[in-house]
């Protein structure tokens, strides 16, 4: 299952972030893969595919990660979310309208 | 090698189509893989992983299959690409900020 997802404009620094291993392996732990994003006209738009078994079981865990929070805490202030983004999610949820294997 | 690409409003009714399966078979042949594209507020996302060794010859030979040039008859006036692309393109390139595997 892949998914997509898009907010306005954030300036990454990850190298320059204490324990980004840490939250790497975190985003490996929580079952995503093929994790990707993108920039254009400052807005984000993140690729990633889920190869686990409980969704909300795993997002739960990485918001509960010690480091994951410190990351957060950085990158959020330089996010803005799109106004359009439905109730509790921060990145928008976008529509697959087109697959090909 | 994944690609993100965005661009203005779609509307999208592949099964509707003669021959979309040919059109499927033509993006897998020119080493297309992974291919969705996702739709929020009008704006359209575009992912794929390009599996060959000579994307632009590959390209060429997508552009030159007649049933490719019929989809896009249909799908280019529906289709507004970003001010922003840059010369030549359509789908506009996003910069691929982050990745992990």
């Amino acid at each position: 299952v892949s998914s997509g997802f898009c907010m306005g404009f954030m300036i990454a620094h990850h190298s320059c972030v204490r324990g980004s291993a840490d939250i790497f392996a975190m985003i490996t732990a929580c079952n995503i893969r093929n994790y990707s994003i993108y920039l254009k006209d400052g807005l984000l738009f993140a690729y990633y595919e889920y190869v686990g078994t409980d969704y909300d079981a795993d997002m739960a865990k990485m918001a509960a990660d010690p480091r994951t929070q410190e990351w957060w805490a950085i990158m959020k202030p330089m996010q803005k979310p799109l106004d359009t983004r439905a109730p509790g999610e921060w990145w928008a949820e976008m529509q697959e309208i087109f697959h090909v294997d």
